[in-house]
């Protein structure tokens, strides 16, 4: 047996390093921390994760929703310019109605949230259509064209499979009310960028919010910039800039080494063929 | 008696007017619809309000809240240069603490909020510091001094009186810690605006988000527009560009209405001499 485990070290604290060196050798496993771009040596080891990214997504998404529908963007630019106007009618997540592609563990923290600011409807979409508590309606991936029309602010959270590569595509995002924002916190890959800018810049869409993109780092001239209506983040809901993420990431990944260890079954076990 | 009613017309539909003419016409009453500039001339009316606005500004609280808490101010000057940086430490809603000026209807609503998002406590200030549900904590007025230096996220909504004005000075604002947050949507004159903008720029204070000042607008050439880590909005968080809050305005005037016809108590009645 194999007694090597390799973590991911960017943002652990040296307490955090400390507890896991504790559980390993307890354990009896050699720890060794890596950086990203050491992730490919690591391709035939047992790959876990630790779904803890719920809740800094989950606030991030709030965050932007509240954003495009009280008008940030248009008002950003007009504090930008020291100017005070202020009729422009806003929207409200109260009463409002959701779409969230993706039901785990993002798209569930977000529909909690959204429900406690008094959403009036949450529609889910995932592969098997199961229905989840958190949504009042999920529908499987292939209900997503008639969903898509009476969407008003869909939320992307999505893993990067062959499946969800641009499942967002041009027809689709044209099947969306002139009214309705998209926001994206799964992968770039989930969406058509260019036929999206071109839908906000003809007014086809109201807004959208993306925090991941194709490629990444977004090339400097590329036109998504300077969308209308657009809130673009360089992939930050998700990472491991929040103290809870990285304490919890460290407690996950822990637990799951004494799993293994005692021969039980891993909590976080990717399945590598699947894609999450 | 007087059977003349005068209603802010702002933002009113043609079917909000004829709801309300509906109401007078059935209780006896001539209906005036009036702009705000009209104000004084209405001074020796009985005045209600309608207690309306806490969804729109709980919304724009819980928006601003976590703009700060993920750094969006910087986020935002990044992207603008189309920039790709993402390593800045976020802090999150979850597990936070919020101080809470202002025990009344927004500040009950911004409070239900925080709970919702993981709030790890809710202190609330009131004149009487008497306890609601919707706070952990309320302590009256005088016990600022003492909760400031503990505060995280001070949220200040506050009514204009005499005892309001300035009470956050420059004594009170030096008491927050250096990763302290100040969110003002009460009225513009209860901080030193000179004080907060020099706390900001020399790092004493972390980050601040007002939605009032004083004067409205502006102006121009104040130093206020660009201090570090600012978001100012233009009075927006409360006004009536939200549907549903014209919808309830309207609803609850013509409530008051009926109840003063009735002979009965104002739901809405203001007090002229407290102020609010």
């Amino acid at each position: 047996m194999n007694r090597n485990i390799c973590i991911y070290q960017e943002f652990l604290t040296e307490a955090h390093k400390d507890r896991i060196r504790e559980t390993a050798r307890r354990t009896g496993f050699t720890p060794h921390f890596f950086n990203l771009d050491q992730f490919e040596e690591a391709k035939d080891c047992l790959l876990t994760n630790s779904n803890v990214y719920g809740v800094t997504i989950a606030e991030h998404v709030v965050m932007v929703t509240l954003m495009l529908l009280r008008r940030m963007p248009e008002y950003i630019e007009i504090v930008r310019g020291h100017g005070w106007s202020n009729q422009l009618p806003v929207r409200s997540i109260r009463d409002n109605e959701f779409t969230i592609l993706g039901t785990g563990d993002i798209g569930r923290h977000v529909a909690d949230r959204l429900r406690g600011m008094g959403a009036a409807k949450i529609v889910g979409l995932s592969r098997s259509g199961k229905p989840h508590p958190a949504f009042d309606e999920v529908y499987p991936i292939s209900a997503l064209d008639d969903v898509l029309p009476r969407t008003k602010i869909l939320v992307m959270a999505l893993p990067s499979t062959p499946e969800t590569v641009h499942i967002l595509n041009r027809e689709r995002i044209a099947l969306l009310p002139a009214d309705a924002c998209v926001i994206n916190v799964g992968r770039g890959t989930a969406l058509d960028q260019k036929a999206l800018a071109e839908a906000l810049n003809s007014g086809k869409l109201a807004g959208a919010a993306l925090d991941v993109m194709d490629p990444e780092p977004l090339p400097q001239d590329d036109p998504l910039w300077d969308a209308r209506n657009i809130i673009l983040t360089p992939h930050v809901s998700g990472n491991m800039t929040l103290g809870y993420t990285c304490d919890e990431n460290v407690a996950r990944f822990c637990a799951d080494l004494e799993n293994y260890a005692a021969g039980r079954p891993l909590a976080g076990l990717v399945d590598r063929n699947r894609g999450y």
